[in-house]
């Protein structure tokens, strides 16, 4: 089976914080279709085991390429981590993950090589943005630290409660004490803290995300398959297809995406 | 098969949250063996959907009946309101969970009658709370609010950081404001946070749990059955089996039981 340039992409997360992923898609990929599968019945990822983590994403894969799609975008840092390189064996259709692209985008824009990196607790453990920013920047110093609660926070839509600036600066003072020039967002759900967490840096520390590097990566990879859609003027569009109901979730779609939502589609798989 | 008192007791959670009910069965049953199950690769329950906690509730029963138990606990607020009625429906074992219990427990404590529960967003939404206790009470009124982060800061251990005092205040603002003289923590993770709830109340509110009334009603069921073990003078057991590896588990499960806990053993079903 060859695969066409009309196929969606499909694209998986946890939960919510994909869709940081997904508005920079549709931002750079305007004529793409895109089905956004969320595994909000087993959310969150970042505290499970690498073992886990995986059996869930092949799942995720396995389900979106039943839909159709020309390429598979794991829009998870800790399934990035977990499972990309055993996705990418496995499974013929492209899989890219968000890691290698924020890990380009933060060595890029370090000058003095100093990269503070937070992640989910599987993220940080794995070691995999040190190991990415190292091949690119070899003499770079990459500290990483575990938020573990900010997904949590994210999933609530707390980005504006106190609680969550006392957690984050706890978080992000060992960071702060390596005089780190650059902070890598590596969770796909911490844009959604970003003004959060921006209070609590110092000057001249600038936020990194891996969202946009992402979007780049997965036109890059479009060209050379020459599978990139031929609109015809037709705007995109995007199913929304969630393994179990959330309450927060057609509302900070709608904030990200910035406009109205379809029918969000509940699966079992 | 008929059951016999020498098998152990199965009780399960969706993680640490359930070993509070499970400390409290070793206190007033100290001749019983246990098995525990933490649903760990699927945790937290508390903000999903009555239909997939049912189904992991299934499962978890399934396997623990398959361990050969003579009774399962459910010692998780969210997965009884979801899920007691069914599984007690279709199981031939006694199963048991935790809301009539705690009901019961929070309708003898109140004087007035004005009751809070906090629980999960599953827990609130079902209204169980409120429906056992207007049962045993009918001029109770009962005011409920949900609490959905206060698993994940039990479960990463934030019983004593401020921004858990400031999350709970703001959950419990409400609730004070219509002059409870109960508040029936209604989720088995809660008890971990107990210190940092009392500091938000206000004299004259007592704090209940369904801890202990749950392990009363499991003792009543297995003199009703003549189930309880014979002891012939040799302490009882505990197994813990985890759906996945947890970073908290022993530190939890060792302050709350007050003492060293065997092997954790990871199974996957």
């Amino acid at each position: 089976m060859t695969s066409t340039g009309d196929q969606p992409i499909g694209i998986f997360d946890s939960g919510v914080g994909g869709l940081t992923v997904l508005a920079e898609l549709r931002r750079q990929l305007p004529a793409e279709d895109f089905i956004y599968l969320g595994d909000t019945a087993r959310l969150p990822y970042g505290n499970k085991s690498a073992g886990v983590v995986t059996r869930y994403a092949f799942e995720n894969t396995l389900y979106l390429l039943d839909q159709g799609v020309k390429m598979v975008v794991i829009a998870c840092n800790t399934a990035t981590a977990g499972s990309l390189d055993r996705l990418q064996t496995h499974f013929r259709r492209s899989i890219l993950g968000v890691i290698e692209p924020g890990a380009h985008a933060a060595s890029e824009a370090s000058r003095s090589g100093r990269i503070g990196v937070i992640g989910t607790t599987g993220t940080i453990a794995s070691g995999a943005y040190e190991k990415a920013i190292l091949n690119r920047r070899p003499g770079a110093v990459v500290h990483g630290a575990a938020c573990p609660l900010l997904v949590p926070l994210a999933e609530e839509g707390m980005m504006d409660h106190p609680a969550s600036g006392l957690i984050i600066r706890d978080y992000l003072q060992p960071l702060l004490l390596k005089d780190i020039d650059v902070l890598l967002l590596g969770c796909t759900h911490y844009p959604i803290l970003r003004k959060a967490i921006a209070q609590q840096l110092v000057d001249g520390v600038r936020i990194i995300d891996s969202a946009g590097a992402t979007a780049q990566a997965v036109r890059e990879d479009l060209v050379r398959q020459d599978l990139l859609r031929n609109s015809m003027g037709r705007a995109g569009t995007c199913r929304f297809l969630l393994s179990d109901r959330h309450d927060h979730f057609r509302h900070l779609a709608e904030r990200f995406l910035d406009g109205p939502v379809p029918d969000i589609e509940l699966v079992t798989y």
